[in-house]
């Protein structure tokens, strides 16, 4: 029995019995109309770097202060942050990052030749006072609400006294924001500012993670440009198949989306009161499609969980927390009731033990 | 009038009356089977970041000595390379290119963190006694054979004692042989080795650019794991209908790429010898879609051409060789001749001056 210490060794067995909170992905289909356009679909040669055109239209219908150009469309927000990093990286300049982090971004911000440093949320909330002192000297600034893995989302008051901070000390503002529609109980802050470059998605939102099209956009002149100037090198053009089946997407009932939160939120309250019922202690996610409670001994847990119960989940030690157990609840009510049982058989049996 | 002074100056220009020796697009279009798959496809999950299995499966019909676990798909041969040179980077360690190059190499190597120096061609071929003495100390050296820009084939011979320096100094050898199926007089010779990676493409060969397909593989335990791990960070998998496509392209007959390759041929005969009849330097092309001639002044030669002769053509100097031009051929026989015919009237006219 191979110990479990990655996610990735979960790839490929989310099957049979097994129940899972593992991956990231939704579990829901993505909008039909996407489909649409395959059938007679003949574009084969390179397209635009920056993004097909249509898109990059399409996008500022959305984000109504840019226009087409402030956009650049990526291999998913993953490469977008890798471009982003890329492109702002000095020798031995830092990036801070939020602690507990989505757990790519040590890795991207060190093959952009960065260091990494780290502000500790608490209960899933920025510390302003202690983030300040860390970000005055940074390069650059992630911010990631709402989050993965902690299903916080941070207040919009201070997402803008971080905006005024960067203005103060010159920071650039990475924000990841590819739960920006996942969100339950406020209204979604999108970060501004001079020096700050959104990250977005339509993996989560729509269900199109396989396709792997993200995107970017900064106000600061020049800035996409370079990412622009970096992917010519790098990976050239962003599928073209995947840029128009994305802006078929955009053109779906954003109701058809509200509709989709509730069915999230209901999945939300269902797996945060089944988890208290068991009396661990969590605080309740108000975005993205994860909870997060503080476990003894995680990495037992995730591997007792596995093998004995057939449930994954993942170490919360793999997002920089090794207190907690990150449950995703990309997984339909029934599932995660079923989960929850098992959970409870484990908690009786054998975790006190831990 | 902008003075022209990269590739990308170009792009959205070839249209109307312009006659286009710029772009490496293959002008002809994909195996029509690949498009088969479309109607009905209903694949959206993340895949593999290694990739498809399936795909990978049929390269080690054609790569025989290879398994299914020995390659890795990418983003094009752009991204291939790129995250090659990410996973052998090492601080101040120097990577070695063909001078001349294709253009993106220096900024790949640049962004990996690593330093470029330079084996010089001798008219698009390697001086195996200059090229040693710098390859001893290198980290890697890439070779690119047939080349972009200058349409060379490297000799068996030579490529054979490359990877014996390989095996004695412990340099990687990265070949890129996206243009392995374009050869026209000598058989291909693909690279092996342990520190051999060798890196392909479906763009050229099946003329599926604009959906991004490349991929990787190597001999070196762990090497292509290693590169996955860093696209889980940096990208995940490659687009999941692009990988569909090229299998499917991959289960075409192989006679008809032949069949491509004797129009290529033709057009190589066209360019060659109308360029010589207008007594111009060059050597024949073994292989690719390019010409490389002599021209004095190469920056004012593209600029006269294309702004007083529509007609496309990329400075040397843009590939590291500031005493040629670039001419693309993949154009078909008629329009390349009516470009001869206008190189001619500005040959005739005023490039003597030059």
């Amino acid at each position: 029995m191979k110990t479990i210490n990655s996610p990735s060794f979960f790839i490929g067995k989310a099957d049979g019995d097994i129940i899972s909170f593992g991956s990231g992905q939704p579990d829901m289909i993505p909008p039909k109309e996407i489909f649409k356009i395959l059938p007679g679909y003949s574009k084969f040669k390179y397209g635009p770097v920056r993004g097909q055109e249509n898109l990059c239209r399409a996008l500022t219908k959305i984000h109504k202060d840019f226009s087409q150009d402030d956009f650049i469309i990526t291999n998913g927000a993953s490469e977008a942050i890798d471009l982003v990093l890329r492109a702002i990286s000095e020798k031995d300049s830092v990036v801070l990052l939020p602690k507990p982090y989505y757990y790519s971004y040590p890795y991207n911000v060190e093959f952009a030749g960065m260091k990494v440093d780290y502000y500790n949320l608490n209960n899933g909330k920025i510390d302003l006072e202690k983030f300040t002192k860390k970000a005055k000297t940074a390069r650059a600034v992630l911010i990631n609400s709402p989050s993965n893995p902690t299903g916080t989302v941070q207040e919009t008051e201070v997402l803008r006294q971080i905006e005024k901070l960067s203005e103060k000390f010159g920071f650039y503002i990475i924000s990841d924001e590819v739960y920006s529609e996942l969100i339950y109980d406020q209204e979604f802050y999108s970060m501004k500012g001079e020096k700050t470059i959104n990250i977005n998605s339509f993996s989560k939102t729509y269900a199109m993670c396989g396709y792997r099209v993200g995107y970017a956009y900064a106000r600061e002149p020049g800035f996409i440009d370079k990412m622009v100037e970096m992917k010519t090198h790098t990976s050239m053009n962003t599928n073209i198949i995947a840029q128009d089946m994305a802006e078929e997407a955009l053109k779906t009932n954003s109701e058809e989306i509200k509709a989709t939160v509730n069915i999230w939120k209901e999945r939300r309250d269902i797996i945060f009161d089944g988890l208290k019922e068991l009396s661990l202690e969590l605080w309740k996610p108000e975005g993205a499609f994860y909870v997060f409670p503080k476990m003894k001994n995680p990495n037992k847990v995730v591997n007792d969980l596995y093998y004995k119960y057939n449930v994954i989940t993942y170490d919360g030690t793999w997002f920089g927390d090794n207190e907690r157990v990150r449950f995703s609840y990309a997984l339909d009510a029934k599932k995660i009731k079923e989960g929850l049982r098992r959970l409870k058989e484990y908690l009786g049996k054998e975790y006190k033990s831990n």
